[in-house]
């Protein structure tokens, strides 16, 4: 008899699998005597430390250069003055080394938090490293993924930043997590990596390894021992999905040749080359921050300049959407100043982030925006900006000003605060363009945490408020007679992306492996339908409704694949 | 020469007068030796926290009521076991007594923040206790508010909610922070108080004492040294609004008779008393979480029931509107528990709070709900119930069901989530009425922490995107036929209030204070009119332009005022 787990869906597709259990980190002893011993103490706790940044470092050498660079900012975490230093302090007055280092993770990993947006995701890292040194002085097994030899379905708690850095698509056929958000790391990575992946499921880390479960990415159920029945459906939905997805080629285009530029999101280099072999009309979300993490100082014009160069190489005369850095405090990766320079933030995701940290402090978004017109000059491809967390039109014409200066001519924003979208045709009209991430406007719109698990259910991007937001935006952005695009996850959905091309949105960036489905899916309905689609959902009370009302009207060649 | 200061204005009203600076806390030495002769030092440090509880219990005695409630829950902190553990556990570890007392106080002020809403405010409640403790112990000052002896203009980087809540209204003239936020502590009780004051100014700590200054509440410049043509025209004004505030009498309505119920926001039973005395139509905003400060465990239904019925009383007739309890874990102020019971959310104003707690945990809301039942049964008071952090119509259906049960028949729900704002019509339809918290909505439409001071230009209740969503929550509440209110900061501002009216809010509640000046307001405008005034409002592009759009459409009497 099969059974069911229920989770939250945060990467579509499915998988049948054997359950391999991720090492939990050992529980901390409820005392540890004072240290009394401080030199040979802190000798030992170093050891440990350059322990795990070795394995790291080792890690790293066998990986794909992506998670080299995660796995590598990983290892200088463990190496860290700043971190070392809270933990040794610590030692000093008398704390036992396993108390010492909880103690010191705890201080770096808050200043982290503090700094909010793609940052708080180092927190995760630093606390990973604290459980792994933890682990090393128990002389506990090695946290984290255990090395795989054969294809198997992850199962852990959570997954800190260098397991999900590291996962192989070849041997990982699917992530089901006990805890994890909607907008957390593991979702965004298993999602790039096309790998189907469920948040929240009760019960997962009661499997036992060896289990055989059927995931399914497209609506969080895990199915413990599935039978054939299921299996082949599975199977049987898989391959149809693969058909559709090759089928069209080119721009995206309604069935009655309305056009949606198709556009990859990416974060790297790395990312750049694999999208632009791919067939997309260009990048509608270069994420900046990965080139800030693992260096003490930001990186100067020159050396930004040359990886600008090397992302946008690739995509010759296709255009490429950069955003500027999306964080906090000038220099987000030096921990000894981190401390100092963040302010004490309670609500960091309601704080000083983005564009308004820019604005106290233009200097960092003045070497970007040089170094990415640099770029543009050196590689011949349009360039166009856009700046985050953009609330009012003074914010927006101050950022047009900033990369008028520097020669870029093709400016706009993120509509990601309600009040942004609520007033797009004006924001809109002090720029060229707009583009909703769709997470962060959920996250406003619902007053619910992103990365929060027990709040997925609001967070779920058919709410019909968001959708209502994401209409008015289109309604300003039609009014100011400019571009709207969608970037946020909500944009690979191939049933979405039809709602959303009813709304009137003109472009969709995800992440390079959902653009087949989603060209099928504007290929198979005509913007009529679309329209219909987007009223129907809109009109709906609740997200379950609003996603149902817009299937009723999709095509059956569609409905077939969901 | 006079000069002036700039901040951000947080309660209305105009005073002259000389500088009184609060004593700041002392700063904790850059090292300290590690502690050697463990229950010596863990004595001394005892010693110390006693001493600021009976300082505490001391002051308390001779304040009023609602202070003395807030002075002995600072006592019952310092006094409290699980923070004495804290700090005890880290002296045993080697800690010397003042960093002991740094980080046992840092741990427990994190948990508070992480059961956010009004309990973060303890967070300030623990780190006031702590800088109390450090004084002693270091033999320095006493931290906070001198004894005052004559009236003057209360200066300090911040105040402890200790100090605001001893804010003496015959002696403090005005308040000016360096620090602090719109929706702050101190702007609340400030503005209660009808004491006026500005935040975020900066170079308001260098002020000597006895500098005389002239601090203007409605726009946050304080003059240094004013000349005598500035000291006449504040008074005159002052005196212009005291004659206008007593001109009308009865129920709110337009001078074309729309009427505009005029009600009051309490906290207290004692609140209750001094409000029922005034005009007000009734109760807006009855806040419940200052009930349950104090307790180590929720008042039971009988305790709570008998502050109800005080509290609902003194109102005989008029209706009393009740908001159960925002907050997070379901015995808020049981430190023993609170790390166990509240998640780590990085974001609590976007974490599991409000309404979103009890449907995970209903048993507090119940009691709540059967005690005002019985409260209203034995005063005959018509009470009314609304619920805080509702963003789904799912949610506002499942309270309704809620009260209901427990035989409360008139039931609504706030609006402060974007969400509901935009889905006011089909939540709203699920029950009888709404009400807008301006405070929180402005918040979350632009992403903005209420309580950051930088951050404040975005929290101007005038900014067009938060108007936007009041005009589509009060769009919605009529095609769903239901009454809406405002009982955020924005309702006491009289000429926001003719804003409100044209929108098509149909019940204003402030603190009673502000009620004579909105009654004002009202009657000297036509509907028609604020129906302008809100258009011109909602036409212009910044916070600044909104409000003088408004203005401009004003009476001549009321723009004398402002």
């Amino acid at each position: 008899m099969s059974r069911e787990l229920h989770g939250v869906p945060v990467s579509p597709g499915w998988a049948v699998g054997k359950v391999v259990q991720v090492t939990a980190p050992p529980p901390l002893p409820a005392h540890e005597e004072p240290t009394t011993a401080v030199d040979a103490t802190k000798a030992r706790v170093a050891d440990a430390f350059e322990a795990v940044a070795t394995s790291l470092d080792r890690r790293a050498q066998s990986a794909t250069a992506a998670a080299r660079d995660v796995l590598q900012a990983t290892a200088m975490i463990a190496r860290d003055k700043t971190l070392r230093g809270a933990v040794d302090e610590r030692i000093s007055t008398g704390s036992g080394p396993l108390t010492a280092v909880a103690g010191g993770v705890e201080q770096i990993s808050s200043s982290f938090i503090a700094l909010g947006g793609y940052f708080a995701d180092r927190a995760i890292d630093v606390r990973d490293v604290g459980n792994r040194v933890v682990a090393r002085l128990l002389g506990a097994p090695d946290t984290g993924v255990p090395p795989l030899t054969e294809p198997c379905v992850l199962v852990a708690h959570d997954l800190a930043p260098a397991d999900t850095a590291t996962l192989n698509s070849d041997l990982v056929q699917a992530v089901v997590l006990a805890a994890g958000g909607r907008g957390g790391h593991t979702a965004i990575i298993a999602a790039q990596l096309g790998i189907p992946a469920a948040v929240q499921v009760a019960g997962a880390t009661a499997l036992a390894r060896g289990t055989v479960v059927a995931v399914d990415g497209d609506t969080g159920t895990v199915t413990v021992d599935p039978d054939d029945e299921l299996r082949e459906a599975l199977q049987h939905k898989a391959a149809a999905r693969m058909t559709a997805a090759s089928r069209h080629t080119g721009p995206g285009r309604t069935k009655d040749g309305h056009p949606v530029a198709l556009l990859a999101n990416i974060g790297t280099p790395q990312d750049a080359q694999i999208a632009a072999a791919t067939d997309v009309e260009g990048v509608g979300l270069f994420r900046t921050e990965v080139l800030f993490l693992g260096h003490h100082a930001a990186p100067t014009v020159e050396e930004q300049t040359e990886i600008y160069r090397e992302a946008l190489a690739p995509f010759g005369d296709r255009p490429v959407v950069v955003r500027t850095l999306d964080a906090g405090a000038d220099k987000p990766l030096d921990f000894a100043t981190t401390g100092e320079t963040a302010p004490e933030e309670s609500n960091p995701a309601l704080g000083v982030r983005g564009l308004r940290l820019s604005l106290r402090n233009p200097d960092l978004l003045t070497d970007q925006l040089r170094a990415l017109a640099r770029a543009a000059e050196l590689t011949g491809t349009p360039v166009r900006v856009m700046a985050p967390m953009v609330s009012t039109t003074a914010e927006a014409t101050w950022f047009a000003e900033q990369a008028h200066e520097q020669g870029l001519a093709s400016v706009g924003v993120m509509i990601e605060v309600p009040a942004a979208a609520l007033r797009a045709e004006n924001i809109l009209g002090a720029v060229d363009f707009g583009s909703v991430g769709t997470n962060d406007l959920a996250q406003y719109t619902m007053a619910a945490d992103r990365t929060l698990g027990p709040l997925a259910e609001l967070l779920d991007p058919w709410q019909p408020a968001t959708l209502d937001l994401l209409a008015r935006a289109a309604d300003g952005a039609r009014a100011a007679d400019r571009p709207l695009g969608v970037c946020g996850e909500s944009a690979g959905d191939p049933l979405m992306a039809c709602v959303l091309t009813g709304l009137g949105v003109s472009s969709l960036s995800m992440t390079a492996g959902r653009v087949g489905l989603v060209r099928f899916a504007l290929g198979t309905h005509t913007l009529a339908t679309c329209r219909e689609m987007a009223s129907a959902a809109r009109a709906a009370d609740s997200a379950l409704l609003a996603r149902e009302a817009a299937l009723r009207l999709a095509d059956d060649t569609l409905r077939d694949l969901l």
